[in-house]
This record gives structure tokens, C-alpha cells and sequence, in this order.
């Protein structure tokens, strides 16, 4: 089993100016990477609540059974250093994913403090992006997968 | 035809630490890559040289046949607006990667002034990053993708 | 409608250091409040979480009875980028008010990140802010508003 | 009587660029203000002289019949200690108006010194900030107001 | 009666690398506490939501039979201003405790902004900094206790 | 054998507004806490200078029969890196203590360059923090004590 | 008819240590430059004070005969929002003029807030700025001129 | 003989986005530059390389025939300590050339290191600051220039 | 002679809070003061403009008769450049005065641009800080006066 | 009695570069000095241990003989807060004194911590400074001196 | 073989106002050390270019013959991350060296981001300097050297 | 004669860790250094009080027998204004010493405030860093030394 977890305002997706961005709520994206990864349970969580999402990485972090979580943190990224402390807490592998390139953002969200507590980050490849991390996260579970955590 | 761009220090891949890191050299990478998209052909370069690289952009940026690049502009990621400039200056659209989190190392490389240029950041994710970015620009290039810019 | 939305710590008005402040509760305000404004339905939420704030600016916001909100976000509108990213992410105005004036209390209460996503800011007014941020939203619905954006 | 002071560049106002903004001068805007306060007379004054506007608060600031100012400090606001010492030094008081939200605006507009200075800041409501504020004068002048000054 | 209350990743004591830092629960050092302060009835609450810390320092700390307060704000002591907000706006003294030194950690944590509105803080001396902090409520409880606080 | 080191200014308690403070000097206090701790020497020291502070620092830091040092920097706290450096070059664990909530004063107050490199930090508990901190050390010497160091 | 705008300490040239800088006065300087463009009618103006030159912006920047404006802050160049207001609320084109290289002098004239809202800026070519200030301006009207404002 | 030297990405003028911008590369320009400067000789230089343009900065800056460097770093002006310290070595008087305003855009551009080693800085007047530079090196070389460098 | 030069809001001495600082207006202090310097003319000029008190500082300073001017800037000192490069251009000295001693006030008021330019600054003397300051620059006249400008 | 203590460094007075700033030392000045004091005893003490001048500040603030110190604290102005605490635990008045104008030199001369702490602040009259602090510490003891701590 | 690798600008030593630092090339230094280490051979390599520098330490940094490497990175140690890498990377022991002492320069010469990679840092020895470099290299080399990394 | 000046904690030399740094003192290590250096007196000071480091600096510095002075401030290094003071006060000239490379450790031990002050720095060298730095003072002595001050 793999996880997604779903921060503060993604579930307005397909709600938010749909004239520009399209009508597709995160419930049809889910369809297709279920679709995708057809072998593989993917359990889906999401919350505007800190509170919220600290307890569900606790949950899905040591059940047995996840082998990773693609966790986009919304905003909470830039500040929440409650959450950074709960992925570090747990054994399962996180990927933090964002829609939109924070980089190319307000000041502000061109930094992550719960990505320094992350594995990986996937930023700016839209939707797209929580199919990377899950397929990041398989080969991570499948191969004795080593980072060379001194080399840019 | 999509692109592999690597940045300084990349060349020493496989050759430091290998009691840590084991042997493999970017070649090596490269050939497992180029097997795994084997209908596509793979451009690489690599030069330690900021000038270097910022050619290379200029060139496959404006190379009809190109349909994207993976950048890892190494430590240039930090300081290089030069590189920036070429990365916004040119059509193509362009994937940051780095293998390290950058955002779990050193103080000075949580933020990238790439990253702010380039259309999406993949780090952390080891060298199977280099492969999710080409992944990442082959649906760009298919589909009609559309990134929703104002959503984390 | 119009609403009020009440951010942390506001639930103890009339109680914290009554001998000073009086005894004069939320509701006591909120009655004389809806009193002034009897031809419109005054809609009230308080809560101290985070999360629980987020999820009434996107049920308020959404709500196509509802003409305006003023949200008090208390402390939050120092820190909580992810209420300020729902403010921006919902179509129905928001004017952010304040009881005392933020710009003459510490330092970090002289910058509001929420109010950056806001439409306007009241601040210092002590209760009657609520008030003057209604009849705000009122003449805003009314008539063919205009804000000259880049005038101080 | 109450005034409204206004400082630098704001004598602009339904000149610049009226194809966007309309053509309406202060000057129309202060009849309707004065039409709207009909029982109380507004005094007004203009300057774009940062030794004018501390003039006009010090005479106005120790008018005995000046009941409060409304104050839209202009740029001032960003770095002008002198004329926040000028609000801070008169018993009148101040309420600091801007026609914008300068907290949407560029970083160096998101704190203002002279709001530390003055009882109240209302930003962003357009014109109608002049009034909001000159109704907040009246009720303060009125009732024995007592703003709770530690809670936000 | 004195009270505890934990604030995120707390609950997982004794369950995050058990071979490294043992086995045992806050459950069990809670008892060992209560044991130690027989005579007082000790309450403990936790939780991962910010806004549910805010909820029991505003119970407990305007329930007349609260004596103190041991607070472990967790890493809401490097950010929550509402936190910090409601200890000052409760009567009950409170004292924040942490685990482990938060000076001799990542420089984000070396600054506690709710540090600012608590009485004390103990910090760095494990799990016995809950029992020193109620050990010096129930000093501050019996004497006329005086904090000289213009005093290194 | 434990140690009290007092820095510079503490030599002034009891003398400095005796009419606000009272007239207790630090002999009086120390008097208290040797009658608390019967069946323990503890050695005192004080002194205005920072190289005298380090001096006694190194005698009772490899001196085999001090079990713990409980020190009160004063404002060395704040800038002494040379006393910081002598805490991390002895054996003997040091508690820094002080008399006020140095994190409620000013805001060069609210870091401690010296408590990075001691063990443990009590502040805000007045005089009492001496009596927490000999106890701490002294549960610390007889128990085979374990900090979660990386758990807030 | 293109205008001079001289700020303050201006007045000075020639008089300030004549026997290092020569006795050559701004009136002297002019009259070259009105020689060198004889066909064009030069307006100049001096002040010492922000509000004066604020003034005067406005009334040659909507001067229809006005067809740009080469201005010299002076100082004012370092902190005046307002003047920087101004600039941008006029339709004529303002260039930014400085005798010395302000990027060579103290820390605190590297940048210019005058200068982000003005559309050029010279510096350093000595009382020879003006002229190629207004040489520029020439070339504006007459070409159909277009800067590519995002190249360096 | 005059030089002129661009840095990175300046070589792309005509290419990028010629939509808007128009197809006109610097080569066309500097055909029009050598034209209107007929007596002399236009030495053009222009390299992505850091190295490169130190390498060019050097040969010419220390040829007799040079009368005076037009030096458009691009990028490596915000950042290029090793170009700004060629500069000053060479005795040859360099000329800074910006095509856009870089004090108009991001903040990161506001400021050049390069510029404090340059006599002068041109910025914001297009492909005519290249002209307005070298007139500016003529009058130089011809007149017994003197800068007042203590003055706005 | 000698002048004093006051600031903004200075004219509202003894007319501010008479009943904590009593009703002495400067006018008093200032006949006071030409009693004490009973041999010397000195001139006075208040204003709250910044470029009136431009004006007067080269008025006074080029004046041959005037042997120095003790120039109180109020609150300008904190941010007016343009004041500090006039006393810089003036070669009268000028000795800045502050009536409270500003170190021990607000953090922006810790430092004063103005001092940077002044020969001597002397605070938080009260009013007779004036004396002081004229006393000074008399010695300074009558001496060949040598300030050990590397000595602290 | 009135007191002068002289901080690091100053002892070198007339010994360092005697060429340049003659040869005077301060035995002589103080020769001078309480030659014209006839009347008061000037006691005098130098050190250049942070120590020593903290106890030498707490022996003199305490003497109820003293009416006043001037204060040269050298170097330490810039970072001993523990001297700053030593200033403002005594009943004694504090003037400090400097011989140059820190805020003329190097930016971290600019601020002083122990005049935060001090009555009042003498910077660059040379020598002369202390005399003219003895002299306000004369008036301060004579008169029933106020002085408007709100006023510039 | 011990190597000398200078880095920008470093080509123009003895050519670079020769009439103050005389015209001794660094050619003639070269030959001086090589005299002094008759027994070694020594290396030497000079580029103004970033990247060939990186190519250089890579080259030298894993030849076997290589027993270390004294570098001059010039005005590239104060900004280039990729160079530091480089040197992270490579077996060879590296000593940085200036000319000048870079501490006692501009403010953004103070810090050294490639002396972090470094085994050590001479400043300021002028040309001296890369003798003392290779001195030490050479004791590294003989002795079983031993770095005490934790004291100053 | 040449003088060795340690700061604080260098006394512990030998006594720290000994299992990990070894048992030699720093007596063993100065006993070789005069074996070194047998034609030369080498006079040794150690002290961990800033004030005797300053008399220290101040009695050898105009020592006329004293060629030089290499010395190990410790971590008085990063703040000690007054230490870099009395080096700039005396004649000898003063190299810095450091045994660990402080450029490659915490943040704060990044710069030196007396290395400002210092002719050379050398950091990371080990206990051989005195020795090279005695060498380079025999250097100075000997030859016609000069610095190039403006070279890196």
C-alpha cells in the first residue's frame, strides 16, 4: 500500500476558478493514478487541519503494510515545523509534492521546512507529480535503493 | 529527443567514496536511462563550466527536436542567475534535478535561483530523479499539459 | 449573509481581566451588531483551530448567499500562510479585522500574511471594526465598486 | 469637526490614468462625504510636503474642536518617524486611511511606522475608508471607548 | 491539581526507535510523576492540533482548581503565536517544558516565541523537567513566590 | 559535590531596589539551598569576570568530585562564545539557570550562545532554578539518565 | 521641452570645496547644455525639499509640452517612496540621473527606490549624465521606442 | 578604440520571443553603433563564460589603443565579485551598460557588484545605452573629466 | 554666532503632556541659554520640513560668521540622507542634539544617519544638551581643537 | 564626588602614534580636567577587563559620595550587555562618553548596548566629552533635572 | 609534487600598478618556491575561468602523485559553492591561500565559502602565503598529522 | 623575540579527550617550536580573560625587542571589538592563529572581528599553525615585506 496525503486547500481542486484551470476535482485525478497503479492500494487522506495531518503520517508512518506517503503539505510547508518533526518521527519514506513550482512563487515558498525532514521533493510537475513520487516511492520499496545524500 | 544536462562536479560520479557509494559511473546511469526510453533519443552533456552550460541551454533550447531537458545545474542551482536567464530565455521547457534533498543539506542550498526559472524541481530522488523528469516532460510534451500555478 | 469568523484566543473576550476590559462577552457584541444590521442575516463562527477556520472560509466562501466575510484570524495572521492561500481561493471578499491596532503592538504583529490575500484591513477600531468591515462589504455588494489598486 | 489630511500624490487622484480608474477628483469624493456627515463639518488638507502634513496635524491635533483625523499618510507611511512622532505628540485622534491594501502590495508597503503612532488603520476599502474611519471618530467621541488593546 | 499538556509528535514517545531510546511511554513516565506527587492530582492531555492545545489551556487554565500548568508546546514553540496568545490570556501560571535542549538543536529552534508568554521554561533535562516544573508551581502555589525579572 | 557559578551583576541581589525586590541577598538564598541538600557539599562561586568564570570552570569541570555545575551566566549568556566553549570542553554536565524568563525580556535576550553547549536550560523559576538544577544533577548522577535528544 | 529636476544639496556644486572640485556652478553647467540643445527649450528646477520636487513632477509630468524629465534625487534617491510614487504616476518619461557612481559610495546608495519607478538611470558620467539623460529622452519621442524590459 | 562587451545570454537578442520584441539581433545594432560612431574603431566581445570575459576584460583593458570598455555583464552583475575585480585592475575606465532597468525588476537585480568597480552605470535606456556609453568614454578621453564623487 | 537648528515636533515643547513635563516652551529654554552665552549672538531656526532645515544648514553653514551649529534633526536623524550629506557639505561643524537619550528608546532609533556626518552627537542630556553642545563648539573655535579619531 | 572610568585601550592614550595625535596622555587631561572641577573630587579608575569595570561600576554606583560617572566604555559599548546590566542595576547616573563619533566609523560602532542602559550619550567631542559630562552630572545633581524621555 | 592552482584575476600580478607593488610576475614567485622546494616538484596551474578551475582540482585532486594543493580561488572563494564542492570532493588535501588579508577588505570578503571545504586558510602572508601553504602540505604529508577539529 | 599569545580554553590542551586528540599539552608543543626556532626568543602568554589578553597585547606590542606576535584569540576571535583594537593599536605587527579551520565549523565562527585588525590569518593548520605563523613573522622582519593589499 502506498498513501497520498492531501494538505490545507487542495480540496478546492476543480472548484477554484474553473473557467481557467478545468472542472477536474482531486477525486478524478485519484481515479487515474489508481488506474495507474493498478497493483498497488492507494490510500487517500487529506485535511486543512495541521492537527489532522500530523496524525494521519503517524498512522499510515507505522502501519506495516505503507510503503511510502506522497505528502503535498500545502502551505504548511513554509512554517509547520510540527509536521517536519512528524515525518521525521516516522519509519515510512516520504516524497513531499507540490502542484505548482514554489520556486517560481512569492519569496516567501521558495523554501520548505518539511522538506528538509522529506526524502525527495517533486515540485511543479502539476498533478503529474503524485504519480512521480509513488512511482519514485516503488522503486525505492523494490530496489536496496541508496542516495548519494553529498552530490547535488 | 530529450535532454540530460549535468553541472559541475557530476563527472566525479562513481570515482568518489565508492567504498560508500559503490562504482556506478553517470554512464552507466545514462545507458540504463536510454534503455528504459528506448524510443526516444537521449542528448547528454556535461561541463563544469557555468559559460558551458549556458551554451549547451542556448543550443537545445532552440533545437527544434528537443522536446525538453533535465538540468542539474549542481551547485550553480545557488548562486548562477546567468543560468537562470538562459533557462527563462529559451522555448524548451526545462526539469531541475538534483539526487541529494537539497532542502535536508546545508543552510545555503534550500533555496534554488534555477529552480525559479525552470518549469518544475525533482531532488531527493537519487538518480532515478533524471529519469521521473524525462517521464515528466514526454507527458508535457504529449498531452496539453496544464500546471495550476496558484495551488501548492 | 454576511459573516463573521472569529480566529484563537477570541472566545475569551469578557472574560480575560473583566475588571479591566469589562465583561462585555462576543455575543453581547454580536447581538448589538445584528441589531444594527437587521435586514441582513449576520452568520457567526469562532474556533482556535487552524484547519477548522480554513474549512469555514471555504463554506462561507463558496456559499452563494453570502455576500462578504470578516474574519478576524487573531494570531494567525502572522504565521498561517494556508488561511491566507484560502482566502485568496475563494471568490467571496474578506475584509481581515483586528480589535487593537496590530501595527502598534510587538514587532512581529506589524506584518499580517493573511491580509495580503485579503481585500482590506481594519485595524485598532476595537469591536466596532466588525461593524465598519460589514457596512464595508455592504456598500462593496451594492454598488459597482472599485478599488484604485495601485494608490496608497 | 473632523478632519482628513491627505499627503503625497494624492492630489492625483482622477487624473492618472482615468481610463481605468474614472475621473472622479477627491474633491468629489469629500462632497459626498460631507453630504453623508452632514451634522458635523470636515475640514480638509493636502500636501505632498512631509513638514506641511506634521504642520497641519500639530494645528489640527491641538484644535479643541477637532473630534479626530483621518489621515492617509501616502508613502510617508513606509519610512516617515517624523510625522509619526507628529501623530504620537497631538491628543486628537488619528486614524490612518489608505485607499489600497498595502499589504497586497510590494514588501516595503506591508508595515507602516506611522500606523504605530496613530489608534487605528483601515487599507484597502477604497474612498469609503475616509468615511468608515470618520464613523469610527464619531463613535469614539461619543461613547466612553475602550479599545481592548492586548487582544488581536 | 496541576496539569500536563503535550503537544505534537509526543504521543509517539517510546514507540520512535525503541532500540535507541527504549521503550517506554509517556504513559509510564506520567505514572511515575503521579506517584511522585501523590498528594496532587496531576491531569494530562495531549494532542497534534494546535487549535486543541489552545481549547485545554483555555479550560485548564480558568479552572479554579488548576494550580499550574506544565506546558510541552513541542514544535508550536518555534511559531505559534495563537499558543502564546492564550498562555498570556489565562490566569494559571504556566511552564514550558521540553525534552530535550532546544538551544543545542537546529538554529530555528533555539528562539521560543511561546517561551515569551510562559512564566518559565525548563529545557534539556528529559523527562524529568514535567516533575521540576510542577515541583516549582507547587512552590510558586505555597509561597508568596517573587520572580525578580529585571534579573539575569 | 555540586557547584553554583554565578556571573556577572548577581553579585546585586538583595542590594539593587531592595523596596520592589526585597533585601535577600544570594547568601541568604544559598544558606536555603545548602539546608535543602544536607548530604551534599555545594561549592559556590561568583564572579563580574568572563575569564575568571572560565577559570572556575575548568577547576570544577575536572575536578572528580564535582558531580554538576549549575551556572548563571548572566549576560555572558548572550554574546560569551569563550564560556560557551569552556562548558563544551569539561566532563562535568552544566545546567545554565536563570533567575528571570530571559525569553520574555528583550529581544538580544531571548538566545543563549552559552546554553548550546550546556545540558540543560531552566529560566524564569527566580532563585528556585539553583534548587531545580542541583536536583536535576543530582537524579542525572545517580540514575544512568538517557535525553531523547532529538524529541522536542 | 524636456525639464531638469535637481533635489537637494544640488545647489551647492561649485560652492562645496571649490579648490578640489573647481568653481563651476549647476547655472554654468546649464547654460552648456541648453547650448548643446539648442532646438529644445530646457526647464530646470532645484529644491532641498521632497515635497517641492514632488510638486514639480507633477506639474511638468503632465505638462503636455513636457517630453521627459532627467532627474537627480539626490539622497532622496535612498528612502522617498513618495518621490518614487510620483514618478510612476506621471505619463512622462522620467531618467535618473547621479554625478557620482552611487554604487561605489556607501552601502546604503547601492540601491535607489526613485529608481525602480523611473525608466532609466545613469550614473556616474559626472555633471555629463544630464545631457546623455536628455539625449535619451530625444530619442524616446522621436522613435516609436521599445525597451525589452526583461534582458539585462 | 572603443570596446564593447556582453555577457551571458545577451547573444539570444532577435531571437527570444521576437513576437514582441522584435527580430533585430546585436549584431544589426552594432552595425547602427558603428555607423554613428564612424571615427571609430567598435571593438565587439561577447561570451556566456565568466572566465572568458575576465580573459577579454584584461586583453583590452590593458591595450594602449583602448580608449574606454562598454560592459554589459548581464547576470554575473549581481553576483561576479571576480568580474568586479578585473575591472578595477585594468586602468582602462569601463562603462556599465544594462539594456532594461534592472532597478525595476526583481530585488535580486536591484544592486551590482560589478557596478562599484565601474566608473559609471547605464541602465534602462535599451540598445541606446550602448551608444550613450561610448559617448560618454569619448568625452572622457578628450576633456580632463573629474567626477565629483561626493556628490548625488 | 552661534545657531541652534530644531527639528520636527521640537515646537511643541512645553505644550505636550505639560502636566509630566511641565510648560517651559523651548522659547524659555532658549532665553535661558543666550543668558548663559551672554557674549555670543546665537540664532535659531526651527522647522519641521526636511528641506527648510536643508536650507538653513547652507545658509548657516556657508555663513563665515557662524562657528557652528548645534543641529537637533528629531526624528530625520533616523533616515535623512539628504540632511546628513548637507551638514557633510556645510564646512561649518555641527554638534547633533538629541533632548532624550534615543539608544535607550525604540530599536529603529538606535542609530542616526545624520551622526554619521556631524562631528559629535550628544543625547539624553535634556535641554541641556543644547549648552553643552554650543560649549563645545566654542572650545572648538578657540582651540586648535584634534579629535583622536581612532580612539573610542 | 564624581567619577571618570575609562575602558580598553584607553591607557595607550599619548602613546599611540604620538606623530599624528600628540603626545598627551590622559594623566594630563585629567590633570585638566580636575582643574577645573576645583571644587569636586574626581576619582578615577582604568581597566581594560570587562570584570574590573563592572565592579568598579558597582563600587562607585553604590557610594553614596558619588553623584555621578562618566563612562568610557571603550569597544565594549558594542556588545557587553553585561555591562549594560551593570549600568542599570545602580542608583547612579551614568553619562557615556566617547572620544571620536562612533557613528562615524566602522558600522558596528554605530549602536551602543550600554548606552541603551546609560542616562545619557557624549560621542565625539574628543577629550573634551568628559568634561562636558562631569559638568551635566553637575546640573543633574544641582537641579531638579527632568528630562522629556519622549521627545527627540 | 605538491600543486599551485590561482584563480582569477591572479595572471596580473606584477603588471598591475607597478609603480606601488613593483613588477615582480608571479612567474618570478614561482621560481623563487620551486628554489625553496628544490626536493618537490611543484605544479602549476592559473585560469580566470570557474570551471577549469573545478576541471584543475578534479585533475590534481585525484592524481596520486599529488600530495596536496595549495589554492587561490581569488574573488571565487566568496561566492562559488561549485568550486567548494570540488574540493570537498577530491582526496587531496587543499590549503587556501590569499595574497591579502581578506578580513581586514570589503565586508563581503570576510567569508570564505570554499575555506569551508578546505583543509585550512592563509590570509594575508602576501605572496609568502603559498610557501607556508606548502610547508604544511608537506608536514601533512610526513607526519601521522592530527587536526584537534573542536578547538579554536 | 617573537611572542605566542593563546586566548581561552587553549589551556586545556592535552586534558581534553586525550583519548581522541592525544596527551600533548601545549608546553610539549611550544618546547618544539622553540626547538625550531633556537635563535629566536619566543615568549609565551595564555590567558582566558579578554582584559589580561589586552595588557598582554598592549606590553609586547610596544616591547622594542618584539618582532611579532602570532596570536590564538580563541573564540574571543568573533566578538572581541576590544582585543582587535589593541591589536590596531600597537606597532608589532600581529598574525592570527587558529588550530582548527574556523571557516569549516558553526556559522558564528565564520568571521573574526580581530583578524580585521590582523596583518594574516592562519586557521586549520594545526598546532604547526604557530610555527608558520613565527616563520612568516622572521620573513617580515628580515625582508622589505609589502603586502598586496588589494589582491586576493
Amino acid at each position: 500500500m502506498l498513501a497520498i496525503i492531501n494538505g490545507p486547500n487542495l480540496n478546492l481542486l476543480g472548484r477554484r476558478q474553473p473557467e481557467i484551470y478545468g472542472t477536474k476535482t482531486f477525486d478524478e485525478t485519484l481515479a487515474e493514478i489508481r488506474a495507474d497503479f493498478a497493483d498497488t492500494r492507494i490510500e487517500y487522506f487529506q485535511s486543512n487541519s495541521e492537527g489532522d495531518l500530523i496524525d494521519a503520517l503517524h498512522r499510515l508512518g507505522y502501519d506495516p503494510d505503507c510503503g511510502g506517503i506522497a505528502l503535498n503539505p500545502g502551505a504548511y510547508a513554509h512554517y509547520s515545523i510540527a509536521i517536519a518533526d512528524a515525518i521525521e518521527a516516522i519509519p515510512v519514506p516520504v516524497v513531499e509534492v507540490h502542484i505548482s513550482n514554489i520556486h517560481a512563487r512569492e519569496e516567501f515558498r521558495h523554501t520548505s521546512v518539511t522538506a528538509r525532514a522529506a526524502r525527495a521533493l517533486i515540485a511543479g510537475c502539476g498533478r503529474d507529480g503524485y504519480a512521480l513520487a509513488l512511482l519514485y516511492l516503488q522503486r525505492l520499496a523494490n530496489a536496496n535503493n541508496q542516495t548519494d545524500t553529498k552530490v547535488e
